[in-house]
């Protein structure tokens, strides 16, 4: 277990995704950890499309979330003395985490049980389901 | 992150489970690992109900086949120098390992993807996606 990939979204329970990576890196400091966050563009559009914010407005925005949800994830790591390597790729979310982990050879994927889709009560997040679903690698799913 | 709980039945993906743990392990040594297999009588018997076997020689060769799982994992870590805690209890899986890890205190649980019982085809193995809904912590789900 050498190279984990983290994905954020900025939900509480992305943060706790976070925090579990972070007590791994105690464990053992020599892993490799990669925070991910996908921009889902086309779902958002769809359901901004009836709104007042034009699709190139909105993916502009969304670009804005993706590097402040990545920037607050590196400072996260580093008040501990971690450096973390971010990404941000646009697509389905659980396709492209379990792409970039089966192309670049992760040994583990974590995700939040539950993403900001996803409507409380449900079984789990959909995200996470899916990826669990889709991994090439272990899942840690955090509560 | 200090007590995992790994859940076993004998099936491939439970040894894949043991495997990633023993990954764990080699990266910190000082993890307390808790191997349980979780004797589902009840299940069990209602679906030998129509054989020839009665429910207590099947309670009989339940619990034997614990022992013997559990013998098998305790030699897999044995093997490398880790000694681990080996646990077995009646019920139903999902609930007794939540159960479990929440009396306990653990702070990850550890399961196969797909169980012994699981439908090829199924969209996860419904004892893993159970887990994950009801842990009272990080569930490692192992494909």
């Amino acid at each position: 277990m050498k190279k984990i990939l983290v994905a954020v979204d900025g939900s509480r329970h992305s943060d706790k995704a976070l925090k579990a990576v972070k007590d791994l890196l105690r464990l053992n400091d020599s892993l490799a950890i990669t925070v991910l966050y996908v921009i889902d563009i086309p779902n958002n559009v769809l359901a901004h499309q009836a709104g007042e914010i034009s699709p190139a407005v909105f993916e502009e925005q969304a670009r804005i979330n993706a590097e402040t949800v990545l920037a607050r994830a590196r400072d996260f790591f580093r008040i501990d003395g971690f450096e973390v390597q971010t990404l941000s790729k646009y697509g389905h979310p659980a396709t492209v985490i379990c792409k970039v982990a089966e192309y670049e050879g992760y040994d583990m994927i974590v995700v939040g049980s539950r993403g900001l889709g996803a409507v409380k009560g449900l079984f789990m997040g959909s995200i996470s389901s899916k990826v669990a679903h889709l991994a090439p690698c272990p899942v840690l799913i955090v509560k």
